[in-house]
């Protein structure tokens, strides 16, 4: 009945903007009909940059119309952002935005409304509804997002939570090592440092034995990235081996508390750094055995993950890439916006 | 329009059983309108202790009636609990109810419907319905309950967060220190073993300042309990000042991670310890700032603190007091039983 609407979906990051057109029809990964990306005018400043948006926003209305069929704009941005408002809150990656209040700028400047997330709410929204969400089908799950940084998004009886400021879902910033590294949250041992590519890059650059097996490299090479340090764990290189099995470490003890704490039927690991999956979740789920009970009385038997048996605490990587982000973007207009979950406004 | 239900709500302990009828009127702590107290026949298995429930409860009804005005039996146990079966999962403290199906047999054996849930569930929304909850008016909170151990119960939107197999609300078995002691759960470093009374004697008994202050007393003089040990923190005692401060440490790391997951508007501390508030509040509060930045966004300013500003998160003691088990048992057949939220059956 709804089957031909469409949506508008915005993607801010802090190096790309991505703005596409979603077809509903189906509900499906493949429901983007039109994409327009540009970079991030970050040091043009926020009223630049949503001009940007509004600009190409424009051209997909003129092209794909504003009747009755368009269900609306959806904008996902690095977290963390101050709901029901829509104001961000001093994000790292987006120097300048500070206070600045996206939602009604935007909602200005196209003359629509507009609803608005953050990034990793958004990215487990597509994956509850067009991914593993969907495989499972279960009515609520709890997504990692393991890029630069460690995102996270709950989504609870079909809804995303935001909380009672918007800003549920930072699982990323969960201490995981009490004592542990710095981080630039203002935090100590966060998730964060030891699940995300920079993560990897910053254990692997510690290591004398990579660093050794590069001394033929010029002395200006670049560090190894995430992706290097990958492909030597692949190829067998021990120290490389270690480093993921930190990564998976850090993670059980992560996911572990939040299986105790929301027992939830689904738990999501996605991000750039979960192509490594073979690499860490053999660890990722012995610590997590060992960290929480709760996961230990429901884990399935290999059986019970293969037919998925809904009593069951699964915790499987994410089914959807990079496009998780404008995904939920665009699927957060077509009805799936956040609920009033510890909302008290 | 309800003012003359009542409800019975049981109390099932490792030592103590506890039976009561609540009369709704006005919605207070004080609506206990009679109770009766049992030891628990651990020993003498399920069966015998349900039949010692049963005659209490019959006893009750008898008196009070079974007519409409009669709103049914809520009993909360030791977790975990399987929901919505109702059936024990190994509690430590109760052995020998390893998969009994404790709702089950005691409708059976009153000839009514009976509501389960756990213990420290029913602190939660007994704190939510008739203490601090109602005080701030929010929509949802997070309790810790620090007793022998480290209950946990979450009320999102009004309603328990049973989870998937109702073994949410179990941040008590959280790691706060990865390498941390053994926890009988079979993990390590758990919350538990930090902010329990458990855990507050376990770390005096591991005190040499402490045993030299006591080598006046007889070699088969009992270890320190809780209380003494915040007893020597109020007089000064050094050492027992920092046994509190690993409270405040401890809590200060596993509430963080619960604000940066959930972003509520009330983390409630209670059980027996939290009567040293005064010891541990400064530490917990001051590692709480440090460990989430979604806390620092949202912490209230002191005037904030005091007209309880609902969008700001508050960190409180419970306003209940050792009844808050009991309280919830009753409140449970009144409409305050568990959502839906994160059910799949």
């Amino acid at each position: 009945m709804t089957s031909d609407r469409y949506s508008i979906g915005v993607d801010l990051g802090g190096t790309n903007l991505r703005i596409s057109a979603y077809r509903e029809v189906g509900e499906s990964p493949d429901g983007i009909i039109d994409s327009i990306a540009l970079p991030t005018r970050v040091s043009d400043g926020p009223v630049a940059v949503v001009a940007d948006m509004a600009g190409a926003i424009k051209g997909l209305l003129d092209k794909h119309g504003r009747g009755s069929h368009f269900a609306g704009v959806g904008i996902g941005t690095p977290g963390p952002l101050e709901l029901p408002e829509g104001v961000m809150r001093n994000p790292p990656n987006l120097p300048g935005f500070d206070g600045f209040p996206l939602r009604e700028a935007l909602a200005q400047a196209i003359g629509e409304a507009v609803v608005i997330e953050s990034d990793a709410n958004l990215a487990a929204l597509a994956e509850f509804r067009l991914g593993s969400g969907k495989t499972y089908a279960v009515p609520s799950l709890c997504m990692l997002t393991l890029g630069t940084g460690v995102g996270n998004g709950i989504i609870l009886d079909g809804k995303i939570l935001d909380g009672n400021n918007g800003m549920a879902g930072e699982a990323g910033h969960n201490t995981v090592i009490a004592d542990g590294e710095d981080c630039p949250c203002g935090s100590k041992g966060c998730l964060e440092l030891y699940a995300s590519a920079t993560g990897v890059q910053r254990m692997a650059a510690a290591s004398r034995t990579l660093q050794r097996q590069q001394a033929h490299s010029p002395e200006d090479a670049a560090a190894p990235t995430a992706l290097d340090v990958a492909n030597l764990a692949l190829e067998g290189d021990e120290f490389a081996l270690t480093v993921f099995a930190r990564v998976g470490t850090a993670l059980g003890i992560g996911i572990g508390a939040l299986v105790n704490t929301l027992n939830l039927p689904l738990y999501v690991v996605g991000g750039g750094v979960s192509a490594a999956w073979d690499l860490f979740a053999p660890r990722m789920i012995e610590e997590l055995r060992m960290r929480s009970y709760v996961y230990r009385l429901t884990a399935p038997s290999a059986e019970e993950s293969r037919q998925r048996s809904p009593r069951k605490t699964h915790v499987v990587r994410a089914e959807l890439g990079s496009d998780a982000g404008i995904l939920g973007a665009c699927l957060l207009p077509l009805g799936f916006a956040a609920s009033g979950l510890g909302l008290s406004g």
